[in-house]
């Protein structure tokens, strides 16, 4: 099941040629997987964070930008997990602009401890969530 | 011939967790490509905007996240052209701390007229600049 | 009348301290600034300024800081005009947690030609929404 | 003795207009903030934050933006402090585009405890190069 969200796109996102700036195509789909978490694993991702003490720190990224995104759209961000490891994650980010897929991205992370930055074994509950969003068994 | 530029890490770089916030990487990377015209085609990437009227636009990322980036790190940036189509540059990208290397990306990019954002041909006199960058002959 | 909006902190919003770095206010005051138009005015931003031609530079900011905005929490700003020139406008915002208030900001903008960024009056049909939103006759 | 230091405007510091987009204006001033701690208390930042437990979060912002900032300009900062409190600073910001400055701005920051974001007297040592920076005696 994939989790999906919208954002506008605010003029400080666009560049002097009056489309969305590259970088802040991670810059939102980084916004919109801390969303997912409530969502996803039915945990919000400052808990995580400051309560788990867990970060997931991306270790690759691959996109393709498909179609500008321009003033005035709205960002329809669908995501969702493809695939779950031992510690690693990834992650399918796929937005569109209402009337096509602009962006098709992937995201792998890692679970890290927050204080030593050291990879860790997903905790058990988050796994079992993560691997039903992938629509696998555990 | 590779560009080779270094930039602090600023405070407004890192997260919560205190290592460079991931969408960032690919902002600096922007930064240093900017830099990079004037070493590589002799021409401000500004004059290239705002005169020539083209634009570069990524149409694709990839990277892998070696090592984290900390407060106080500079980012010693090597960057150069691996190949040139006939409109599109494939850039690559390697970050270091200084003592190693902590990213590795590859950008390619369209050349586009900045009215229309359509795909133009490569104007000659950056083509062979950008092929000399390569090591490739024109 | 005034403008009201909500948007969460999310994770780039903050610093290292875990509170929101303080530009970010600045940045997110645009954010809402922009969203105001439709609701005040009848017209989104974006028209105004590919259409109308018009924008809307800052001249002056001036705020206090009243308490830190952490990760989790909300920004419930509140956004109204306080006072209207020939091409200036005052606008007065206010930014809480839900609990208290956390920012009080006042930004003077000036009206001018997106072609020569030179001041222009405002034009009548605005200049009348703007001083209802001030509680202001024409 | 004003801290000074220069740096480029890059693109994605611009919007839409093809000026810089304001709040990246206070975003700059952090920058330069940061990097005048070497030169005035003989401290880096990072050492501040991460030995010393110190952080100076901003209480009130002031700025009139005199003339606009484009690509190509560079930035040439001079910052000072105008006041010393037992707890706050007052720091003062004139940023030039080499030709005629383009904005002023006043930053007062408390000195807190990074753990507790609760004020601390300024430490002795400090506060008297930060008065000397004022012209001050202690």
């Amino acid at each position: 099941m994939a989790f999906t969200a919208t954002r506008r796109v605010d003029f400080p996102m666009l560049d002097k040629a009056g489309i969305m700036y590259y970088p802040n195509y991670w810059d939102m789909a980084h916004r919109f997987f801390e969303e997912s978490w409530l969502d996803i694993c039915g945990v919000c991702y400052p808990d995580i964070l400051d309560e788990w003490k867990l970060g997931f720190p991306a270790v690759s990224n691959e996109c393709r930008f498909l179609a500008p995104l321009r003033y005035g759209d709205d960002i329809h961000c669908t995501l969702w997990v493809s695939s779950v490891g031992n510690s690693s994650i990834t992650w399918e980010y796929s937005f569109s602009n209402g009337e096509a897929e602009v962006w098709r991205a992937t995201v792998v992370t890692v679970c890290v401890d927050m204080g030593t930055l050291q990879p860790e074994p997903l905790p058990d509950s988050l796994k079992e969530d993560l691997l039903a969003c992938a629509g696998l068994e555990v």
